[in-house]
């Protein structure tokens, strides 16, 4: 759930979706505004590359919350002021959940409420310094994946990229007839 | 090594510094262009959170990395299309260097040049997907440092965030006289 998104942070929200989708993540929300640059940029990831990355946008916060508390979700809140995920056993706790896991992130400066037990279960840091929300949703998927996701094959793909020590191999997938 | 910056990449290329320093490296280095906005927010980052990371820009790619070669040092250059730091072990033949290392991020398109061995020992991708040059840089180094870079207490900071599960707590530090 990415929220706080104004036109001027489209290249930033596009980031933040494409690694929701590159990282595992089965969905990305743009809540509160509607911004169909970000989402036609996204759809176009998708048609390419694979996957089934849902994009919904312009839902309220507090309903996209307020659903997935009711459907017995757990809500992950990612800010420099949380637990630290490296120092602590945060990380554990939210896996031992065992829920589906709504991650929120937010552009500069997030209303208090996100910080509360009424909205986030669980408050992480990656690291207490101030980066950026894209590579602490980055390495937070990564941790939670344990780094498998990154071997993921996307369904679906028209173009695969072939790993290369040297230069750039792209390979097109066609549909086999048979 | 950041490449390819305009001024409409300003805040991508904030956070790409930010991820810099927050994930351990030493410098950052904006090559072929000045941007005294982004030195300036960096450097306002620095002042108040501590570390010492190192600042540069405007020198040309060429010279940045004919002067790392001479020092000895090695090149990553991070690509969706390099060897993917999940299935295969080039992180391992990285850290087996044992040299410095010059992580190389670009924006959208790189001079082909990166890729040859002239240039970059290595090239990484972080999954072979597109997604962000932030989140390559920051799961390239989380994995490099093996997270401990997260557990980093920066020296010379004015404030410090101290690890909340709820809400927000952060102190300043002083400068006690005996």
């Amino acid at each position: 759930m990415r929220w706080g998104h104004r036109f001027r942070d489209q290249r930033v929200t596009t980031h933040v979706a494409l690694v929701a989708r590159a990282f595992g993540a089965s969905e990305f929300l743009l809540t509160d505004i509607k911004d169909e640059e970000v989402q036609a940029t996204v759809e176009k990831i998708v048609a390419s590359w694979g996957g089934r990355l849902r994009f919904e946008m312009g839902k309220p916060w507090k309903l996209v919350v307020k659903k997935w508390r009711r459907n017995g979700g757990c809500i992950v809140h990612l800010t420099a002021y949380g637990e630290n995920i490296e120092t602590c056993d945060v990380l554990k706790r939210i896996k031992t959940c065992g829920k589906d896991v709504l991650v929120i992130v937010g552009s500069q400066k997030v209303p208090k409420e996100f910080f509360s037990p009424d909205v986030s279960d669980f408050n992480v840091a990656v690291g207490n310094q101030p980066h950026s929300e894209i590579s602490s949703l980055a390495v937070f998927l990564d941790r939670f994946y344990e780094g498998k996701e990154l071997a993921h094959e996307f369904e679906g793909a028209r173009m695969r990229i072939m790993p290369q020590k040297n230069g750039k191999k792209v390979v097109k997938l066609g549909i086999s007839l048979i």
